[in-house]
């Protein structure tokens, strides 16, 4: 057994957000190009600068952590929803494609909701507010995410209706 | 191009959804086998039934779409989370294993989430509110089973840091 008690599970639930993250910045650039509304591009590229600091802050939990692998995980749920993304950005023409983005965005969002909730509970447990504080930012970060992509879905959907 | 217009959006997120709930129908009796929590254990057999049901309102909807295969996709997001799931119940010893399963189940129930969100408002924008209304109450459904988790590890991850 790997996972013996809480702190065992804090990280796994951090090794996984952080392979979560370095999908999303691989992903986030062909999805800024790919986008069609302004809007959209511009909500991606700077998506992507709050996640390459949402990494860091993953960083700095990680030095107080001596002797864990902060790259031990592959993120499967991450790789499964980013996947799909790129097929619909395949498979969809110009004028559905951003709408398509957006929902696939919506995904990767609430996966991460999920699991920085979760590890933020834990932190708080564990007596490491310090760490809690962290990862409630980024938490923050990610519901806000998840508005703006919504809003910008309701112009964008509308225009995808229209194809 | 396969995805031209809205309706295609729609009937690509519904088949992804319907992948999708086969495959928590497939893997929510494992975790209620697995719980050793009742709360837990019957929260998971309940949802079960929930679950079989949102099955059936997307069986409805796929009705009113003649020529649809509702089987076509295979939803990776949901496969990911799923394979993590079961990797984490063999890693976990018993103390731990309920806490493990309950962050997976929330990335489960915030996929479901960011789906049926995004389906609700596809069905709103193409004029057919009898499918909304389905999609909207299973959304309502998905929101409370998360919060009933979070209501149900609040106790169990005290649990899990005694260990």
């Amino acid at each position: 057994m790997k996972i013996q008690n809480l702190n065992d599970l804090l990280v796994d639930e951090l090794q996984d957000l952080y392979s979560a993250e370095k999908q999303i910045i691989e992903a986030l650039p062909k999805m800024a190009e790919k986008a069609t509304s302004p809007d959209l591009k511009q909500a991606f590229k700077l998506h992507l600068e709050q996640t390459r600091e949402q990494r860091r802050r993953l960083d700095q939990i990680f030095e107080g952590m001596p002797g864990v692998d902060r790259d031990k995980k592959t993120c499967k749920g991450m790789e499964g929803i980013i996947d799909e993304g790129e097929k619909l950005i395949k498979d969809a023409n110009p004028e559905t494609r951003d709408a398509g983005m957006i929902s696939s965005a919506q995904r990767v969002e609430h996966y991460e909701i999920a699991g920085y909730g979760t590890a933020r509970t834990y932190a708080n447990l564990l007596g490491r507010p310090e760490w809690a504080r962290l990862l409630q930012v980024t938490l923050d970060e990610e519901k806000d995410a998840d508005r703006k992509l919504s809003t910008i879905a309701e112009r964008i959907n509308v225009e995808a209706r229209a194809a």
